[in-house]
């Protein structure tokens, strides 16, 4: 089997999608940041500093959407057409999961990812004075559907 | 404790750093991108693409660490003056380390985190077509060194 | 009524248009700068700073219109087809008009405010050696077209 | 008196400030954006939403301030040491002050400004569906303190 | 004739592209480094540098052709479908060639020659430790195919 | 003699920089642009066209060097404290030189080259309508000064 990214004598390069059809993609990764029990009363305490550090962390994730095909080489730079970024907080930090959706070429699977691990970093800048120890874990894309592989579920 | 990052009132804000004195610091963060047998198998088979795929990954991470500030809403703009990432095969999949260093007035923590999980991103772009299934996982801040807080190792 | 980014639970995220129709729409914004008699009189002076003053802020507001998605969180990265400022030296200031076009999911309006804003930064930053208590004032949609909503015009 | 960004034959330039020392300096800008009752109500109803539009707008400005030398051509890229941006609801809509604290070569005045204007399309963007006649108006420089020019404050 | 980006008033403006077919579209675009000896002998040695110094260009090169609305100011935001950046090391340094390719409005001329002149600029920052004197030559547009303009090739 | 952007087992890196001492140092870089006597003609014209389509390609170029590690993959992050880019007309094209000035850790070759380089590509875009075989050649530093390694001029 082959890289899709490396061609035949194994160069990287952006792969040709321009005769894929367009059809409607979505895709859904999650992960967790995993804090101190510290941390995760502070988060929990019901006073504004929660409401806004998820809330930066939400806008960064949405955004960091966006930015995908700057970060990441050699994705093709596509229409996004709906982001939502979701954090609840839970004994052990903050589970975070990203929907991404598009009618594009492509799928969303990296920009679901990027948007997981964006807010997680977001989340993190927020928090790093009361937790220099927290953990980004589990990042990985849960579902996808359309495309011509079709639908994809973890198992 | 506060979050640094928030005034009295809760509202998120770019904490003043000016009087702050120019220093050396450092921080090392380190990850692992969780792959299947058969994705490790391609990356270890020794042919040019194995060395492109990990070569992305690594000029991904190096790169991210340079947007860290675009990505981070309330991450300050600073200097970086080295960024090493390195990149080991193994077994489970691939373990990512990033250094990263400057002389300037806030820690390179959030740099070097980001430099990890953009790399990781990176190289789960280049193999999702082998192995839909890679997880991210345990990215975290291993040391940092330097500023007003000193030096922190991850007990 | 609702804030549409919005999501039943209040929580931010970039609004799903993957179902809506492409179709051509265009909108126009306005905006004016207010200066000093004489930041007027040295733009109008005719040598060569005064085209380039402006010259420089038009670039700057075209520009400023392909970054709308960076700039305002939850906007969708969409295709910008036509992008045209216009400045005109009045006795008060400089009057910026930018008219967008595009044929995508959704309508320009935020891109055609944001090119006349950042039209009127990169003038004050021509000037305000000249004249430091410069005012950007007035910016608003003046008329959009197309898309579901249809034609909107101020009244 | 000359435009500063521009050489003795009126070709824009970024100014040389090599040799200009680095100190404290400081800028506070404003502006308001002009709503609809309708859309004054929403935002001071005091459920979730009125929290995030806010405080989208105010992650916006922050952001949108480390942009600034992306967005003016011919601004000097420099460290931002400290950002702040408050958004007040009043009866006529939201007064945007953003405050900017930097140790370094230049003045911050366009940095501050930009935060205001972008925080305000930020703002327009959530509620442009409530109300799109919403018009930014009033955007200036209030004082800025440090450099060679001296303090300078709006009489 | 005239400059279509300018209108009739010789103003610069993103010209009108809204009511073109959508149409595949291709570029090819060439160009080269010239370099010492030295610099030659060390990229053709063999051992990793010199396939990491060629390989970080080629990346260099692909993200760079992402970036070309950024770059030039009236340049439309286009998507990309394909992209490949291909460097060959000669006698006299190093030949560097992008072929781009979309489905859209607009054709991708200025993706490939910003692919090729970014790719020599990366490879440039490699070696001007051992060849401060490197050269780039010969930049430049081979072919293009689809639009309303038709097929073209350099004669 | 080693490539420095390479460590000792060939992985690319950003050099670590942050024990140099900031100096004041300069580049300038200079190139050309081949065009068609029809395009020159154009240029010289002396309408507003050509004023813009110079000065379209001068801002280019500034803003361009501003992005440089955004570009290079390994480049520092650096302030730059000046930037001029001069475009002369020639019988065969356009002359363009850009000359960058910083105090700050590395030299500004590459965004003295990159200015070049950019501002070239902006040019072409404006007159690739009247000449689509433009070429960009000769692209080189022609000066340094200051840094560790000192002053150093093409011979």
């Amino acid at each position: 089997m082959n890289l899709t990214h490396l061609d035949e004598s194994g160069q990287a390069r952006m792969v040709d999608v321009s005769e894929k059809p367009i059809s409607v993609r979505t895709s859904t990764a999650s992960g967790r940041v995993l804090l101190s029990e510290e941390a995760v009363a502070i988060l929990r305490s019901g006073d504004t500093p929660k409401g806004d550090a998820l809330g930066v962390a939400r806008i960064a994730g949405i955004m960091g959407a966006k930015k995908t095909p700057d970060l990441i080489p050699l994705c093709h730079p596509i229409a996004l057409h709906g982001v939502k970024v979701s954090l609840e907080i839970v004994d052990e930090g903050v589970e975070i999961t990203a929907r991404v959706k598009t009618a594009d070429k492509t799928g969303v699977e990296m920009e679901a990812l990027t948007a997981v691990t964006v807010a997680a970093l977001g989340l993190i800048d927020m928090i790093k004075a009361v937790d220099p120890a927290a953990v980004i874990t589990d990042v990985r894309v849960e579902e996808k559907t359309g495309g011509k592989t079709g639908d994809w579920r973890r198992s």
